[in-house]
């Protein structure tokens, strides 16, 4: 493995850094996925999983990323018509998946970087049209974290309306305590704040879902909830897993969940957010996402000073650093000059305030250099 | 890794054993999935790729098992209605498949054990009724081999149907010539006869399933061919991969297509089959598979002389091997002693001669000890 030594330190929103002892679990040999073997590993990850989901509800494994079970929510858990909210590039991507299985689908939407308001969500289920709706918690291409316990207790009061979350790129950074506010579906990527090499997702199903996709023909079957509900209760899968990353998730969630601890985590990873934001403000920049609701995870950053981000992107992979300069979509309109719009830095799975820091020096820097 | 110690060779029909550098290339440090860095991967992973199918067509490559790419021939081929030739668990399971995406199919159907005719498939196509019909290589249940070229000299005299071909277990065990067979979609895992760890599927997909595609709706997200097809082009995914596995893949496919060969690995595959199939007669057992359609990549024997294969299997796996005591609903029906009637041994990936013959010696003195 050569590339090794040209190894870029990633400060992208995903993949994220995986830290070596997790990277070395995934060559581990492989088993016979219908044995007691396999049953026994994925029998160890579950309870770990629920820890971290904050919940009683199955948490299913999906060899896909998180897209797949953005699918299998829309699929299993839609019969009259979903409601998006839609606030970015991903939100979006939830709702043109939903009509791309040919379901009724309406959005409600804010102007990207801004969050959705629980009141939004009211006016929509108050129509009584809806039986499902999608959060996108935390919006990667944004930077924004939409209020998901606020919006909870707005679903509550809908008792036919199923609550669809996706966690994606904040599940591991912080608490989303899925049973108390009533999640049906919480879907999550494990290449972002859960720290694991990319190619598994996991979700939590309430029983309400679950009884929602029994009333729904057609449901495919590889993103098919009752195919992986009855595996499930037997420690197993419908087919063959990527059983590696089932070994890499069971070391890692130990370390999540029992060794670096929960509260400990989501705590890291609030600091670092504050950390970025502070240098942001300091070096007169502005939040791209709208105040009082940025992520714990990634920030996503105006950029009002025209920095050439392109050439800075090159220095920083030149020093060994993969930097982001703002999500595709979001850059189509680039500033007067040229320049993208907003620029992201995640901050998120097992890096440090320490990585962070060095970090946020490179670019200083740079920057400084520049003007 | 403590289990490394435990480790059993595996005789299964997948996931098989794979070697210790291709293991290692899975903790491949991460990678941003929308780098050149990425681009240059998977352009490498291309070309061999072709190589190995015998086409110029695209092999796009999914993370998912196979049944997700299976799931992904139904969904974006299948029009009018589909006819699925059925000759045991896997290909019944692409039946059931067909189903679940709410599509018209009906099937061809043989006793277990049988192969598929090619008349058969040529009265069935003769109604008119199909635009697509689906022939499973290799059903893994039953060690059969379909006649894929009689077969597809049927499907030629009907321009109109996509011909869709499941080679899960066979795709690097033997010879597929996609284009010459006409193929518009061949599918395979690669944790069978490539040898690689489970969690990636890949597909070769010809311009004539795009142009299906394209007149269906509702193809879904995560398995629409024609997004794939878009990312394709550009070296890219849709969604984030599973990065690990492109790195094994790649250097997989040099080991398979440059270092051993082809032809070589093939004819190894043949060699050990019959090996396999002679050393049944000489132990007075009978080959479930029909004569002539014995598969290259996995046997199923019958138990024709009552052995204990469960607590046989429990002696091999004391001893290191992980053998396989026959398809889970083809075991439903027990012989009269309330023993399986069938078993399978793997002869498959990157296993040689010498292991066979290990493994074969070890059962024939366990067989002699227990008469």
């Amino acid at each position: 493995m050569s590339e090794i030594k040209n190894h870029k330190k990633l400060f992208i929103p995903g993949p994220t850094e995986v830290r070596k002892e997790i990277l070395e679990e995934m060559s581990h040999h492989m088993i016979g996925h219908r044995t007691e073997e396999f049953s026994s590993l994925f029998g160890q990850i579950k309870p770990k999983l629920q820890r971290l989901f904050y919940t009683q509800n199955d948490v299913l494994v999906s060899t896909s990323s998180g897209s797949g079970f953005m699918e299998a929510a829309i699929r299993n858990c839609v019969s009259k018509k979903v409601i998006n909210c839609v606030c970015g590039a991903f939100s979006q991507k939830w709702y043109k998946i939903a009509l791309s299985c040919g379901k009724q689908a309406s959005k409600i939407e804010v102007e990207y970087g801004k969050a959705i308001k629980p009141q939004m969500v009211d006016e929509a289920l108050k129509t009584g049209e809806y039986d499902a709706v999608c959060v996108t918690h935390c919006e990667t291409s944004t930077g924004v974290f939409n209020p998901i316990e606020k919006i909870s207790e707005i679903v509550k009061k809908y008792p036919d309306v199923l609550f669809l979350v996706d966690a994606v790129s904040s599940m591991g950074g912080t608490k989303i305590e899925v049973d108390k506010l009533g999640i049906d579906i919480c879907l999550a990527s494990v290449q972002k704040a859960m720290a694991l090499p990319s190619g598994l997702s996991v979700a939590s199903v309430s029983q309400k879902a679950y009884e929602r996709a029994k009333t729904i023909d057609s449901r495919g079957y590889y993103f098919d909830l009752l195919e992986l509900q009855k595996t499930y209760e037997k420690n197993q899968t419908p087919y063959t897993p990527s059983i590696s990353h089932l070994y890499a998730l069971r070391k890692q969630l130990d370390y999540i969940v029992d060794e670096e601890g929960l509260e400990n985590r989501f705590k890291r990873h609030r600091q670092m957010a504050d950390f970025v934001r502070n240098w942001a403000v300091e070096n007169e920049m502005k939040m791209f996402s709208e105040l009082g609701y940025e992520s714990d995870t990634v920030s996503c950053i105006s950029n009002t000073k025209g920095f050439d981000l392109k050439s800075i992107k090159q220095e920083l992979l030149n020093k060994g650093y993969l930097a982001d300069t703002g999500y595709r979509t979001l850059n189509e309109k680039l500033t007067q000059e040229g320049k993208p719009t907003t620029f992201r830095i995640a901050h998120m799975g097992d890096m440090q305030m320490t990585d962070i820091q060095d970090y946020l020096n490179e670019i200083e820097t740079i920057f400084k250099r520049g003007k």
